[in-house]
């Protein structure tokens, strides 16, 4: 990481947060309701959303284009809410950054490893996040004694946007992606995709109470609120009504996101702007 | 459409195609079939697919991006070899062009009102192909007597690209988007997305033999060798061994596209280069 200059940092700046589209909200709301005084910026790239699907060249150069459009706003953090990302691009960004930059993978390993009591892990994710093999590389860095089983699910995130999120058919292909995570006897599955939580209910009745599900997006605003807390950096005033505490904004037509958005979110998301990102 | 100046346009030139991403290898696959002397510049966007659920917008801006990079090739003509892009961009597309530019829909229309009996035809495509209404359109300037009926079917792509082409989820879900179809009688089907000729046995299945399928990707590759033929620009002279002549280009990394390309393509399509559109 580049040296971090906390000094140039206002307290009362926003954080910056990012995904491909609309899945990077489940971590928004869950910042909302951790750390409720904090602005956010909220980019989704929903002109070229999926990333789970492409190569770490291109999730990079795209990431890297969204980073320079957030530090436009003077944020004094960066949010990765977006595992196929934070799996390819969290190296690349935090080097060249000079605020704090945090993924989701790392949070979501640590309460994994935290949780598991039979050292055997479940991940699922996009292909590019399970291919990375990121997950992996994390929690052996904090445990010898955790193994980690990885399974990609590319149907799950259109099933999910199409609104089947209670459906036959999704448990149908979420029996098939589980079946050899169930069999090998996994304690502990990583909901290793932002859209992952919106069918919570489907995967924990599918792989039994006895597993626990971990939702990264959870563990990254803890550990957020922890970090900001620590570098004395949380906001400490509420921000006054009509101050846009929070502006959201996507490269493709706002209407839809807004429709979705606010299927996820309470909070009542009332527009979003459109951007271009070849212009940053 | 501006000017079309053939007499600057030389026989032996390349045709443009692009897609979204591997779906317009369908219409690539018909042309080598049917028009073989060709030489085929392929341009798909694997970066930013799929275009299906993004907005006409965004898709315009993207095509105009590719038709300037395919241009660079001095093409003869463009084909839009994706519902969407033809249904969203192409009227732009040709506005701009002073070379022949043609898309998937108009061939797809027409050929569905040819086949047609009872009046009743439906189309299935994207959301962005269905919503924007242009088969509708279409068949209604080519016939008073033809009704046609839309359907939204998001999920097919993905399960194509899936490699559920046969499959029980596969039925489950076409057997949910096609049945207010089979309930209105219809006896024409278009298939409005270059990727689902690769479902058409699970399509045909389910609809019964009564109903006829409409593959715009065969129609176009038809009419492009009427159009070319009545504009004597068709290559006569078979092009000379390791003369390239099927080149391909891809947005994102070109391993994954290969793979699928060969799939459908058996023709060998040996390696595909990767080109940054935001630099065109």
């Amino acid at each position: 990481m580049s040296q971090i200059k906390t000094e140039l940092l206002r307290k009362d700046a926003p954080i910056g947060v990012f995904d491909s589209g609309v899945g990077g909200l489940t971590v928004v709301r869950e910042i909302m309701r951790q750390i409720p005084n904090e602005k956010i910026i909220y980019f989704g790239d929903t002109a070229r959303v999926p990333y789970g699907s492409k190569s770490k060249d291109t999730v990079t150069r795209f990431s890297e284009q969204i980073v320079r459009f957030l530090r436009t706003f003077q944020v004094k953090t960066i949010v990765v809410a977006c595992n196929t990302a934070s799996a390819y691009a969290l190296d690349e960004l935090e080097e060249d950054a000079d605020i704090p930059v945090m993924g989701v993978l790392k949070p979501g390993a640590k309460a994994a490893v935290e949780a598991t009591r039979n050292g055997r892990v479940g991940v699922i994710g996009t292909e590019a996040t399970i291919g990375s093999g990121m997950y992996s590389k994390y929690i052996k860095e904090l445990s010898k004694n955790v193994t980690i089983y990885g399974k990609a699910c590319p149907l799950f995130v259109p099933l999910i946007e199409e609104g089947l999120w209670e459906d036959p058919v999704t448990d149908e292909i979420a029996g098939r992606y589980l079946a050899e995570l169930i069999d090998i006897d996994i304690d502990t599955l990583i909901l290793g995709c932002t859209h992952y939580p919106l069918i919570r209910s489907t995967l924990g009745r599918l792989v039994g109470g006895r597993v626990s599900l971990v939702n990264p997006a959870y563990e990254t605003a803890r550990e957020l609120k922890d970090m900001l807390l620590e570098m004395d950096m949380l906001n400490d005033e509420e921000p006054k009504l009509g101050s846009n505490r929070y502006q959201f904004y996507v490269s493709d037509k706002a209407e839809k996101f807004v429709r979705f958005a606010n299927s996820i979110i309470k909070y009542g998301i009332l527009s979003a702007k459109t951007i271009h990102l070849e212009d940053c």
